[in-house]
């Protein structure tokens, strides 16, 4: 059984790179750039989305290569970016991505 | 048909990220980072990799995500880290990922 979530030091950038390497990852990476953990379902209305059993993969993708948090919570799930890791890991690597957002966002 | 090479404003992030994120691949970015023209063969050799035909997805998906340029020349094919228009696009990441790539391998 693969664990929920990797140990900071489990972590692997091929890993971390392949998870971001997706338009839907990537909104939900930007979506939780504030810090805060949120539900699942607040990122979910934010980026419009609404076929939650392809969720239940990125979500999946994202905890497993160790970019988000993800906890049941009553009858929620709470989701936020672990943005501590990767920075402490990965050096530089998370705020590229987020202007890297910005830049794709602006040109198209 | 699919363009052999994107033009700088036609590569997008999530392309970018997702070439990036396999290990085999990886390895090529790293062994291009001096920045010269290096054959296919010098990179493979450089890897240790002999299934040539596993590394024609890997040159495609490099190449057509915007990462390298690939370039008949003779009976060899040359490829080059296209490092300025990824450094003009998404300012940080090529190095944030480079100075990942050897946080990995000393961790490991």
């Amino acid at each position: 059984m693969r664990r929920l979530h990797p140990d900071p030091e489990q972590i692997r950038l091929d890993g971390v790179l392949s998870a971001l390497g997706n338009p839907v990852r990537l909104g939900v990476v930007r979506a939780l750039t504030g810090g805060a953990e949120r539900t699942c379902n607040s990122v979910l209305a934010e980026l419009g989305i609404t076929a939650k059993s392809t969720m239940t993969h990125h979500w999946r993708v994202l905890r497993e290569n160790g970019v988000i948090w993800q906890v049941p919570s009553g009858r929620e799930t709470l989701v936020s970016l672990r943005r501590d890791d990767l920075d402490a890991r990965y050096p530089g690597l998370l705020d590229a991505v987020l202007t890297g957002i910005g830049v794709d966002e602006t040109a198209s």
